[in-house]
């Protein structure tokens, strides 16, 4: 049973289903902050994360690389801790903290054993509603994001998806990296970041999940008492970003001539939305063509011909588009016959689909993979805050399990007519000129 | 309880002791293959893992990343099953498959649902004991294994890891790469290839390590059938690597001038072995080193001053030798900064030791890591298999926990004499001439 994430007073807890052991429950707090868990009665730990609904493609260009520059800053101290109290505290118990920045969300959590819940939840809590952005941190932290875009920069296996992205959604906020550039770093000025800061994260814009060893009613005491006094008004949670008219794309081909010893290629187009039902077809189909040892790219690039050590096919999923994307790192005079496999095996795909076995396959990959996936407190928190961030609701498990297996060899070859005859998009690094 | 591995009879099961929920068995069956579990009842999954006593430090010159290559050759085909075949039936239930080689070690592993367990043991002890090596395979991946170098070539953050090896031990096994070079690979034939397999994969030199919800004495049985007939004889377990004789080191200071946004340097020497005992010492010194967000290098470098992304210390061990070293990624200009930052902290260390909040704080850092680490399969698969091959005996958690926790200031000051006093490796990669 799933139940609509907006269908709920605040202060009110709702159980939403269980999946497994474990049941997950729901409560919204006044200021429209959301709380979701998952209980894990068979672990010791427990993963904490707040989910914000901002990412860098709410980003003007003044901004670029504000979301990301932000997630930094809040480790830096807030009215109660220096950033190396921040940090101590979770390093004592061993715990892991840390955070990302995506297109369309950033997530602060940390992992700990079960008994240091309170510790995790007031320390990340705090960094998220009481972070001071003192000028001298932002200053600082500048130099440590301009040298995390060097980094990215030395590695062209990293770089190669920046610039894809780029290539197939343009200079727009889905197109533009979420690191920033130096330009823009260099322009962003801590009254404008504090700015983004107290914009964004409001309490009706935020997500607080927790799977693992934990009481829900336990955690929403913890969590009321760490956002104090925050949680005050009548503000209804924000809905998801689903505004259902696709992004425009205009894909590009782009060849950065560089002296690596590889030339690292992605091939790819739009995909499907987040929303898109057709995304569990997808799931099969990118498992069958890119997406493990048997796939067929990995057999007919690496294992026949010994042309690549890495070479996959991935997805990525936003509000209103998506990816379907090939990599491959080879020689660079190995470039042109590289790509020109993985054109006809996107092309065969298109033709004449998957087989009976590789959709059995595909779909047994997806299943496993998935329920392997869901040991770990991490995965399980992940999971449930980011749907209640970003889907209308949460799918339980059984139903995602149900919909790998209605997929049919009529839906593969639909979602590769669909995707793959549209314009493609390839980026290549390396000393080349394709 | 800790039982000396050596002191049982082939065809016999002993149980060493019990971790938490779960006990740890081992059997050893004809041939003298180790058979050692885990069992976690909670958990629905199952690791399963073949470690090999082989590694890039067992090659003569002329067999320089052998260990790798032939790793490689095992996913290629056996008897009975092509690569294909071998992928498809892992990936058709969603299991993970890998491998990987290390100075001192080979590992196979699998993790799989629980009820796939029979699945995973076939097939990965088919590769392990039954692989054909066919001479066009082993050219085909040839060219994979040059790829696998090349990209690590051109990923600076991790070349010099390879390069700070070699400026530290030399061009001595422990100091040659484990990929072997693009000249080692090129002339490795297939007959030599085989040869080493014939002569390293026998059963007294392999342990075979199971953990998650599984029972011990139905993995024994399904283990010698797929071993079968290899299982004869009345070898005993091949010892641990253990002679004793440290590893002389010359270290150097090795520029490798490289036109990257970033200056990547590692400056280090020689640690500790894998049975010294100051390494719990050497653990705690390193975690308040650098191996978090609350250490003095993350702390001095990164969060004062913002002249790095990444910067951490670490240790590795082996047999007779070990390093510990400090990464850090900077600016070009900013290099010999960093680098006096990183010899003042560790003169510092040596001379004034640690601070009784950071000795407990390195002991939490590491004791949480340990027990968070432990909920996962692979984790403890890897735990019990690899202490089985290379030490006397499996220390359990509890008397792990014990030692760290024993760790005094004295023992603190003292490692760090022992090993930050005595001459230094230090590996640039960048365009800067140091």
């Amino acid at each position: 049973m799933t139940l609509p994430a907006r269908a709920q007073e605040p202060g009110t807890t709702t159980t939403i289903h269980t999946d497994g052991a474990g049941a997950v429950r729901r409560t919204v707090l006044p200021g429209g902050l959301r709380i979701i868990t998952e209980t894990m009665p068979t672990v010791r730990s427990a993963a904490f994360g707040i989910w914000s609904a901002v990412g860098s493609r709410d980003e003007a260009p003044a901004d670029a690389g504000a979301s990301h520059y932000l997630e930094h800053v809040l480790f830096k101290g807030t009215k109660r801790r220096s950033a190396l109290e921040i940090s101590a505290a979770i390093d004592a118990v061993g715990g892991d903290l840390n955070a990302f920045t995506a297109k369309e969300y950033t997530c602060y959590y940390a992992r700990v054993l079960d008994a240091d819940l309170p510790l995790a939840v007031d320390v990340v809590s705090d960094m998220v509603v009481a972070s001071v952005n003192r000028p001298e941190d932002v200053e600082a932290e500048r130099g440590v994001i301009l040298e995390e875009i060097h980094m990215r920069d030395d590695d062209p296996g990293d770089l190669i998806h920046d610039e894809f992205a780029t290539a197939l959604y343009g200079d727009t906020p889905l197109g533009r990296p979420i690191l920033g550039t130096e330009d823009s770093i260099n322009a962003l000025s801590r009254d404008r970041i504090h700015g983004y800061y107290r914009r964004h994260y409001v309490p009706s814009n935020l997500v607080v999940s927790v799977a693992g060893n934990i009481d829900h009613d336990e955690v929403v005491g913890l969590v009321a008492r760490a956002f104090e006094p925050h949680l005050t008004g009548d503000a209804e949670p924000a809905p998801p970003r689903l505004d259902g008219t696709p992004v425009p794309i205009d894909p590009r081909r782009v060849v950065i001539e560089k002296d690596t010893e590889q030339a690292h290629i992605i091939l790819g187009g739009a995909g499907v939305s987040r929303t898109d039902d057709r995304r569990f077809a997808l799931g099969v189909l990118n498992a069958a063509l890119g997406g493990g040892m048997s796939s067929r790219l990995f057999q007919e690039i690496r294992e026949k011909r010994g042309l690549a050590y890495s070479v996959y096919s991935y997805t990525a999923q936003y509000a209103d588009s998506g990816i379907f994307g090939v990599y491959a790192g080879c020689q660079p005079a190995k470039a042109e016959e590289v790509l020109s496999i993985c054109r006809d095996e996107l092309d065969k795909a298109v033709t004449t689909g998957l087989t009976a076995e590789e959709l059995e396959r595909g779909k047994g990959q997806l299943r496993g993979a998935m329920v392997l996936g869901l040991e770990d407190t991490g995965s399980r928190m992940s999971r449930i805050g980011k749907s209640e961030l970003v889907y209308e609701s949460l799918l339980p498990v059984d139903e995602v399990l149900a919909r790998i297996e209605s997929v049919t060899l009529d839906d593969i070859r639909a979602i590769a007519q669909d995707i793959l005859t549209t314009p493609q998009a390839l980026t290549v690094i390396g000393p080349v000129s394709i």
